[in-house]
């Protein structure tokens, strides 16, 4: 994770963070250009290739990726032509570095913005299958997703996040905004995100 | 922008419109052959290419499209073979001539519809991350999407979007009817559209 | 309307009838094997081409097609491989014979099997700028969809339909059953069918 | 039914699992990596050929399949590759066992969650025509579909499901989980599922 950043690994990433970012898109979860995904592309100093900003989700082309560090600022690369990362970069980098995930989904699904406002101080589920798809019990284990309030500083924001986290929950709702979810790879962080959002949906349902 | 009109330029305007036409029909708010969109083609005079009445949008040709004036009245191109402009061109041009927009989009997505006649004096809607995809703030900053009456008189609903229109605001809801969205071109537009559609969703999941 | 049915003519509207069916399946309208869709290939005598029983209507081949007279019995064609056509052929026909369209759709929409049984003396809609895509007028026209119990026995499903038409109303919904929705040809029987659709799901959604 | 599994009919088998998974992935009833298919391809013994475990449903290979035993353990093939089987393996088998289904598919579909938390004693519906769409009379038939509690012995959930079941009935919701339907083949099956799931929506929205 330490090897040197080049073209070839730059534009793979951007390959698969374009694939995941299209079917996150195609559920209706990432309207106009909202949302990001992340990956890990390097641990010692941290790097993460993150989608470039203000684009289309259901569109990206493997260069559409920018290289950031741990901070969220932009890295440069030999060989790869600079594109503006998302500006919540930074709290991509901050859950990477925090949680030691390789990869950050953040999308604005309408159900996780109703649950985020409902239950401002976090959702609770419980006894459903489905908690087996983000790594926890399927009965008698009360998962409690973290709702913190949204911000433009993702230094702040990324505070906020560490103080409200429970390392056995891999998301993070931000109220007003959307959802956070990640896992050890783009696929992983995918199907956590998918998981989160059914129950979401279902907690609403429920209620 | 004042440049002679050309078979191709018109062509290659008809394709991006059957593109983002497509695109929109896939949420399922252009049933029917509801809903149209146009792109500014010329500013001095005001020329507008618009979709074909009558056709299905989730199959236009790039030949599915009419050259109108300011007043959506059809023009003649040499070498274009003319069809039937949408009859709501004339406010397609409206509001590209008031707000300089590039392009707009005209669909009957239901939740604009609900809205408006929830809201007929205006959907109000703020502290939503959503809106920074409008132009808008995320926090703080109240927006309040205009609602007119429908009518059949382009003129008039030209009229009464004037007189209902805040600059701040790239969108407009018709009641008993649908939503016009705009930006500086089609893809913006379309980006504008699927972002008030969630804002309005969102308004109606919470009232 | 009376050249005489050849195995290419057959294929033909086969190849129609699965490319709408395909499209309707993709909306979940026809889950399982529902639904079924018809086209008018002769008027004296009545010959209509019709979706084959028990398919996946998301699948069908242009093959999986049979032909029915006015009571809905099968017709052989030299050279055309007989499949069953659907129980439902009959209604289509009279549908047809009635009201001179030249292709009937029938789905099984949830919305309209909810509206049907929520209204289950007809459904009224008015002032929605969607009923222009039935043919009726946006503002002072009440439209009543018709709704009649549903049946078994075709000939008496048609005589129920011929009591409780409009003619002025392209559509009738079978109360616990489905909709059925006509037009001039194919692709305009889908239109009315998805603006007839989006018709029922605003009517629940402001009742 | 008893002829010796070959690598080619494991292949074509998991070619059919990956087809309808992706299928009914494609309803969004199969997030992250729920749920999970299985088709008979032996009856003595008894062999199932079923979804591996852990992987996307929407994006399997034909590769991606293992063969079960009554019991739901793992046989080896020889030529064969070893996938890990679903751990729902045991209970697939004996659905196939006791029915005498040829296939059955398991999804977590928000519905089937909802109606089985609704109604934990059966799901009953009655007089709608998608009744058909699982054997059953479109009037006059209640149906009830059977709930049990959820659980991670499949020799448990077996015996659940015998005590519960209806021979009548294809499908059986497990509370807090999803659903299972079964059919002649993976394709029937399919069938079911898509019917059992819109009559567990038109039972929630008009309770």
């Amino acid at each position: 994770m330490n090897a040197r950043l080049t073209p070839g690994r730059v534009l793979a990433s951007g390959e698969r963070l374009a694939a995941e970012s299209a079917r996150l898109a195609s559920y209706g979860w990432m309207r106009g250009t909202s949302g990001n995904l992340s990956e890990v592309v390097g641990r010692d100093p941290l790097r993460l290739a993150v989608t470039a900003s203000g684009l289309d989700k259901a569109d990206l082309a493997p260069s559409d990726v920018a290289i950031v560090d741990a901070g969220g600022a932009q890295v440069a690369v030999e060989g790869v032509h600079a594109v503006r990362p998302s500006a919540e970069a930074g709290l991509h980098a901050r859950v990477a570095a925090v949680t030691g995930a390789g990869a950050v989904v953040h999308v604005h699904a309408l159900s996780a913005v109703l649950a985020g406002r409902r239950w401002p101080g976090g959702v609770r589920v419980r006894d459903v299958e489905m908690l087996k798809g983000i790594g926890r019990a399927a009965r008698g284990d009360e998962v409690v997703f973290p709702v913190i309030p949204s911000g433009q500083d993702m230094g702040e924001m990324g505070d906020r996040f560490e103080a409200a986290r429970d390392p056995r929950v891999p998301a993070l709702l931000v109220a007003g905004h959307g959802l956070y979810a990640w896992g050890e790879d783009l696929v992983r962080a995918r199907h956590v995100t998918e998981c989160v959002e059914w129950l979401l949906a279902y907690a609403l349902a429920v209620a």
